[in-house]
């Protein structure tokens, strides 16, 4: 079955690179694009395709857009320069980014128009488990979709979750995990620092908190982050502005009152605000250190 | 050793019955006190003492106050019919209530002044791990006070956080601890009900969000409630709006700025305000389903 599925992945970041490579590794056939000659370049080391001309796009059944956001989703898809024009009828389009579910609706239809088939398919699970191919999909799309998808599916998640027969659901359901987990990294931060205010120090804190009530998975892979002061990105600072926007925005337009994504959303801001917008999203303690003039690791 | 202990436990509601119990199975003897006299007679009927009269407290060289605040750990300590005065010299008081990390040094010192040992030692781990004997205690005191409450702490917990060689720590990480719950609680509710209005339906986001970076313990354990429509206490509304006032206060005379847990406090306050105080925790969902009207499982 892998054999006769040619996919593309375009946009090989650190998720859509992992994909890729996942791809390969299940024995698809996988052209990779991106911008990035160099990102190209070291996919084609890894032994996968890269998309020469645009016409190679009409050798694959499935498509995986792995972009940042709703506006590079269109640009890939619909720009002047877009691809769908170059697919085949029956092509079906995986779209990973975080996108409002009103805009995945809008995709699915103007891919319906060009005879293509659209998946609703938000990630989750970040760059380790991408390369692993173990990531979590939260999908949505006519069945017809899951059937040509599925063996690039199965080569790039652990799990598939089928949320619905119509695009939607995918991006609602991936807007609910961002919402918690926003909130569960200011709030470690918040609780880390608070506690530094009382004594209680970042190491004693990881060590007791895990064990306790108050864990939670963002805690545990964040909160070492903070004790080491490595703030090398696994995911940056700026992701957060991002999809917490796209968080408040969808709640605003459902007029639903959201108290804590509104007030997790302004220290990722004032996070980004001191220049920290490329660090690991764990340097959202350090706003609350500055307000309260805490040290912590690494710092001076 | 457990035989040469007699301890005693004052309060016996759904924590403080839980750690009796487990005292008792342990093998210590051990005297249960409350001002309700049912809870009394059921500590008796499971094969527990009761103090009889204050000359009881002489035995014990362990009490254990399991009480809801700091104001009722003063009464119990230190009022007109305060037990310290009846107490031998040297006995350890094991205070678990959630208090101001201010509040334990003070309780330190006036046990200190009435020859008594004082452990800082909140609890967590909610009225199942009570019953089973296996809490987590957030303890700090002299090594002394550790030493000779050794058995008890043993018998009521599976792991014992020494967090310090004097009172306060224990209060502290506790304090921390409930910033992180509470926080979870109203982003728990706040995500449910957001994912509502996206077509979540609250059974998906239950079947979905465990297994993605969004979960937590609080949302893995009270998001059924929700989904159940049952509101049982496990714990109540009103525990939130004293412990996470208490670090509300904690905070402003740190000067410490907690947006998470102010903005939490205030859908707390509401459930409160709706009349929701004693129902499980998990009732901050309403406020965030009245807002949006939506009806939750369960509802009409």
């Amino acid at each position: 079955m892998g054999a006769e599925t040619t996919a593309a992945v375009v946009g090989l970041g650190s998720m859509g690179m992992g994909i890729a490579r996942s791809l390969l590794r299940a024995g698809l056939q996988t052209l990779g694009a991106d911008l990035n000659e160099e990102a190209c370049a070291r996919f084609r080391d890894a032994g996968g395709g890269v998309v020469e001309t645009a016409a190679d796009y009409a050798r694959c059944s499935v498509v995986v857009v792995v972009v940042v956001n709703a506006a590079q989703t269109e640009a890939v898809l619909f720009g002047a320069e877009g691809i769908a024009q170059h697919l085949n009828p029956g092509t079906v389009v995986v779209s990973c980014a975080t996108v409002a579910p009103e805009f995945a609706r809008a995709m699915e239809a103007r891919c319906r128009d060009s005879e293509l088939l659209y998946l609703d398919a938000p990630i989750s699970g970040g760059q380790v488990r991408a390369n692993d191919g173990t990531l979590a999909v939260m999908a949505a799309g006519a069945p017809e979709a899951f059937d040509k998808a599925r063996p690039v599916l199965d080569a790039m998640a652990a799990t598939v979750f089928e949320l619905g027969d119509a695009a939607g659901p995918g991006s609602a359901m991936k807007a609910v995990n961002q919402l918690l987990v926003g909130v569960q990294l200011a709030a470690m931060g918040e609780a880390l620092t608070f506690g530094m205010t009382q004594g209680v120090s970042p190491e004693q804190f990881l060590e007791v908190i895990p064990k306790c009530a108050g864990t939670s998975w963002v805690l545990e892979n964040r909160a070492p982050h903070v004790v080491a002061g490595d703030y090398t990105p696994l995911s940056a600072v700026d992701i957060w502005i991002k999809d917490l926007g796209i968080v408040t925005d969808i709640a605003r337009g459902a007029r639903f009152s959201a108290p804590l994504v509104a007030a997790a959303l302004q220290q990722f801001a004032a996070a980004s605000g001191m220049g920290l917008g490329q660090e690991d999203d764990a340097a959202i303690a350090k706003v609350y250190a500055r307000n309260a003039q805490l040290k912590l690791p690494g710092e001076g």
